[in-house]
């Protein structure tokens, strides 16, 4: 049984023993119970970050998991607390944590892609990076509660409002997610997602679906919105033609979210941001605060993120995760279980 | 002398005999006193408004004048009264009319574009569109109200406040008033802009300016930040650079105002745009509290317009103004002087 599973490079994952680190002051030892695999983890799977990770890198941010082992100098916590990572660290001194935004720090410190992830059985992490869980709270939902968070502060910067009519442009988990707390925001939501199980996905979920291909989004936002044109739009696909997609819909004053990585410019209608007078605000990770609501929606079921887990496979076949991943085979989110067997962590 | 200047089609600006019209209930006749020629006009000067022109059009409206007539059920205005125009008459009816954004109606009646505007001696307009001139604002300055108006807009709509730094990239006539609008919202301002002519024509305003084609606006701006990046950027040039330019340019949580036009879509740095959690904000004409702000700036010389005044130039001569406009010959605003010699309008 591996400790860890580590990127080495070249579309590889491989079983690494990570040694077993001590806690420093401030620090806390996590032992892993699930650990979510995200699309920035497949990016980096891809080789697209070379330059800013690190091989052998242990990736791994979305994770649920229980106290360990305090370090010296840690306050408000106990072993045997069951716990999630806001896994961002910051300077604290760069312009954009000066100005409040200590969130998308200038020197930002990404868990799981700048130092050492969650792929592991044990995982030293800062104190102050630690999300309460409640223990009634299942560990494999727990380890959505980063997605969610995401989702959480897309909204939020929407700034939504009751009553508002919503279009997500792709129906991954993001997108679910997103329609998910839009709904729950007191939003009418449409999704659309080009790909037929996804969209099925969506409708058990009680989202509205359409399917950008068959050529009728644009037909039926006009007839939903009465010719107006939706409120917000969220653009979770990363594609040109979401973008496209995602701008046509918008109503006068329209706000567009942009959740999705876009690596490379996109043409974008500048006339029409001009003409409606739209805004386009980027979005990117989440606050405590985002974290704090998505524990509450997951907790209370005001979302649901069961249906999202496809797979659950163990630590050793974490290769196997990122390749059924990669293979575009429909899968959702899939998890890996961390838990060794001699960490006493219930299902 | 000619009654009105027509655009006609072919990049030709002819004199038009307009027939002199009556006004109906609930609009008035204005003598017009100036009237400015702008980018829009231009734009319809060159062929690319032709599908919503119908020739021969009377263009027009940055103006100013004196009211001549009143029709009937016109109340709280009188004969001799200065005015200017918001040239902008609304639906009430469609989805943006409803939401309260009446300035940017699906169905707007842009004065001077869908229907006649102020390039004659005598204009009839509704009388819910006038704005009222102090009446020792000099008539050649107050043509330049509706530009100003813009500038209110664009620096309103960027939500700016005290201390922020701002980057105006392009230095024509809107450039140079929503530099002057910023600077007494309580910003600091640098303007870019590639012309030598116009950064002279900013520096004897006392804007301060830089020159992209010397490249180093980026290392300007970092200097000038301490590496954090201006809290707002108005793109005003209407080039891709200048979209370029505008998105590097801004600090974490940084706002880009973009008021040109851009006929075609751009590409543009979405990357940037989530990373630093940018928001791009399309802003588009004006209200009637832009129009109060600048009649206020400019009749109390919070803002200087008379330095944009390149040429003042007969109505029987609005062709030459096109063509000394077309000719990119460093004119910043020419007017079109449209006293008849009854009118007994005084400079």
């Amino acid at each position: 049984m591996p400790a860890a599973a580590a990127y080495v490079g070249s579309r590889t994952i491989r079983d690494w023993e990570a040694p077993l680190v001590e806690p420093s002051p401030g620090q806390v030892r996590v032992d892993v119970a699930y650990t979510g695999v995200c699309g920035t983890d497949l990016h980096i799977f891809h080789g697209d970050m070379d330059s800013r990770v690190s091989v052998p890198a242990v990736l791994g941010h979305e994770m649920s998991g229980v106290i360990a082992q305090l370090g010296p100098q840690v306050g408000g916590w106990e072993v045997g607390d069951h716990v999630t990572v806001m896994p961002v660290d910051w300077c604290g001194d760069c312009p954009a944590c000066r100005a409040g935004h200590q969130h998308i720090c200038h020197r930002l410190d990404f868990l799981g892609i700048d130092s050492p992830g969650a792929l592991q059985r044990s995982w030293v992490v800062p104190s102050r990076t630690l999300i309460r869980l409640p223990a009634e709270l299942p560990l494999d939902l727990a380890a959505l509660v980063e997605p969610a968070a995401v989702a959480c502060h897309d909204v939020r910067r929407a700034g939504l409002r009751d009553g508002e009519k919503v279009l997500v442009v792709g129906g991954g988990p993001i997108g679910l997610l997103i329609a998910q707390v839009a709904a729950r925001s007191g939003a009418q939501v449409l999704l659309s997602e080009p790909a037929p199980g996804r969209r099925d996905q969506a409708v058990s979920l009680g989202i509205s679906v359409v399917d950008p291909g068959a050529g009728d989004l644009a037909e039926r936002i006009t007839g939903w919105t009465g010719s107006a044109g939706v409120d917000v739009a969220f653009e979770v696909s990363g594609s040109g033609p979401g973008v496209a997609a995602a701008v046509a819909s918008l109503a006068t004053r329209g706000r567009l979210v942009l959740v999705a990585i876009h690596p490379r410019p996109q043409p974008v209608d500048l006339h029409r941001l001009f003409w409606r007078e739209l805004t386009l605000l980027g979005a990117r990770l989440y606050t405590r605060e985002d974290f704090t609501r998505a524990v509450q929606e997951i907790s209370t079921g005001g979302i649901q993120v069961r249906p999202l887990i496809s797979r659950v496979l163990d630590l050793s076949a974490a290769a196997e995760a990122f390749r059924l991943l990669d293979s575009g085979s429909g899968v959702m989110k899939v998890l890996i279980d961390c838990r060794g067997e001699q960490s006493g962590i219930a299902g």
